[in-house]
């Protein structure tokens, strides 16, 4: 079971063939990582490009190379050297595929993936460009989705906190036009609401949305996808220490309630950790979907399945 | 043959039965080095998790598990990115618990590695935090004393340097105290003497001391355990720079002494390098012990043997 | 098939049999490559150690060890924290000897490779010592004009740009003089000439040579090497922007002529890219071919051909 791309860049990219395909294939994975990996990849080294720190991302993608029997070789952030000496992304991209058999990259720029797949000799995931697109996250937030209910078809889905800013619910959305009747909230002070781009696009594809500024209106969804108000995103602090805490879930909130809390971590304040025991508090269980969902991703984009 | 606790934080956790099986096994693991590894951990990932920079222990730990067949997944000092994002360190453990099957952290605060273990959903190692605990390298200096001496009961220990802040010397303290007739001589500048925590247990424990200022009364113990004074501990530099060189052992010192020198590196002025030449200066082999201590313990605390 | 040394640190240590050895078993590596890797150093570690952040050359190496079926661990730059406690290159290497079978480091200081073998208890390859040596660079740009010329012996080899400070170009020179009628040409602004140990080699080894200012004179070599003017190199920041241009190929230089374009990369604005589709733009299949040069080097100084 194949792709249609060589290149994963953009959630803009994929048909629900594909998601279909990812989701099958993740649930596989599943499978082989509960019999502690296999040897799939052997032989194959993925190139872990961050030119931003992520942990997070770049731990469950090399993770997931490594359960596949694959190798790794990682450039880290601080210490991507070629940057400092004004080598082109595309110079850069080119010479690590000499490296590598599939890349991952992290950059700081909008449209770096983009630039960087037009080039890369190799097959070429996109793991976050700046305030772009991050699509990984929103395959894994899919497929979280639909181990916690079952389904996509049919669903609210709340999105809560900074959506202006907020890459994860951005590739979400445009993931979620792919499923039938959906429906969306949007929950976000005024400073921070879903940018043009994502409101056009849910009027082109007919989803049902709302715009909200209270929680409340979050707390009956299928769904709650919750984010944090990023503070490296805002130039005037000020307004960030006013925004920060603006929401808040707390256990109380969802008291009686089956609502799927999800957030794509790290939290700071946004999610009380009275949360975190409650059957529906997701968040951690969709941390560990990255894992299959990457593994699902590099074994297909290899065209080893 | 196993250990009666998932996590290993402090030295104090351990019982005498604890450190007799661990040396055992990490003996075993000498022959096994000596054949050049084994598959035992094959598809297991360590995490390996250094908020602070620590070469030596980390790239000890990761050698150790790649000597045992597994992979590793890295996150060190500055590109830990979530740290800088606000997230607690019980969030990034159980994300992290979702990457691998075995966790190793340095962390500059004390208690963080108990923070780490209370909620880690994997084995976890204390790697060191910050003027805490740092229990492998307390095995390590007990395999490495058991090697050079060929026993541990009745020897007399000599600690040099900085007993405040040096926290091997602490954790050390703490191991020996499960052997018989011990005898331990605690040499230091009055500002950086043993803390009261070692002190109380060594009279809890009936364990023979002195405490010195001299690095005379060191020289006819069986073991002389050297410590660097810490730069990086001190927060008024005149006062570093005035204890800096206070010991310094030559070889001079040691002729026709016996006693064996160790030091968990790295030193500075604090022992000579004339006295690297000297059959009885065991520094280097002691951090060679590192590798199988650390493979006994990840093999041990992953249940494989 | 072994090499007459343990460590690689200059290029000078090299003979016509060592090269011709070394480019022999490259070009099976190649095989191997194209076959998916081996198993050779299964078992093996390489400790990469870079002390001055270098993605390509690191990802270069880990790449090499990792298609031979070994395992790395890495210290790189930033993190690399016993420097910054002060312990000696001299410890700090024979402590990292503890952890791994070959070293491959970088180190921003002349003469640090040569001061790290001397102490090193494993094969210890120099990946750049500041401004002196980078044998693996040169070995590499070797067997590239052999791959793009099919010999060595009897070609015009033009060298452009910061022939000063550019180690690439210096180890090149080395390496080239045991070659046969080998014509070397050196392209560079007054500032930035070669210095005089390469000049006094050339005349010693009565290789013909010739010093210019011109780009043109280096059009009509079989090879022009071209090297970036190193901002990192300049406590001057404004000579370094009034020479940072000087020289600058375009396509329009070479029409009609097949000179092969090799750079040690990564390029500003030196080559411009509109040379980058040329047949004769060589350069990235020279990034490549430091895979199969490194891995034949660990194979070789691990004693496993």
């Amino acid at each position: 079971m194949g792709l249609p791309f060589t290149h994963l860049t953009s959630t803009k990219q994929l048909s629900r063939s594909d998601t279909d395909a990812i989701v099958g294939v993740a649930q596989d994975m599943e499978g082989i990582l509960k019999k502690g990996g296999c040897d799939l990849l052997r032989g194959k080294i993925l190139g872990s490009l961050f030119y931003e720190p992520s942990t997070r991302t770049r731990l469950s993608f090399e993770s997931a190379m490594q359960r596949l029997g694959g190798d790794i070789v990682t450039a880290d952030g601080i210490q991507f050297s070629s940057l400092y000496k004004g080598e082109s992304i595309e110079d850069t991209i080119v010479v690590a595929s000499q490296y590598c058999d599939i890349i991952a990259m992290r950059h700081p720029e909008v449209g770096s993936a983009d630039r960087a797949a037009a080039v890369s000799l190799v097959p070429f995931i996109n793991a976050g460009d700046g305030p772009g697109q991050h699509p990984t996250q929103a395959l894994l937030d899919l497929f979280t989705i639909q181990k916690e209910c079952g389904k996509i078809d049919g669903l609210k889905v709340a999105m809560v906190g900074d959506l202006r800013f907020g890459r994860t619910v951005h590739s979400l959305s445009f993931l979620l036009g792919l499923y039938d009747k959906i429906t969306l909230v949007f929950v976000s002070p005024k400073e921070l609401t879903m940018p043009e781009k994502v409101i056009t696009f849910c009027k082109e594809k007919g989803i049902a949305f709302s715009e909200e500024r209270a929680l409340d209106a979050a707390l009956t969804a299928d769904v709650l996808y919750m984010t944090r108000i990023q503070e490296e995103r805002f130039t005037d602090h000020s307004e960030y220490e006013r925004l920060k805490s603006v929401y808040t879930l707390k256990a109380a909130h969802l008291k009686g309630k089956r609502t799927v809390i999800m957030h794509p971590l790290p939290r700071v304040t946004e999610i009380a950790t009275d949360v975190d025991a409650l059957p529906n508090a997701a968040y951690f269980r969709q941390v560990r979907n990255g894992v299959p969902v990457r593994m699902a991703l590099l074994a297909m984009l290899l065209g080893k399945l």
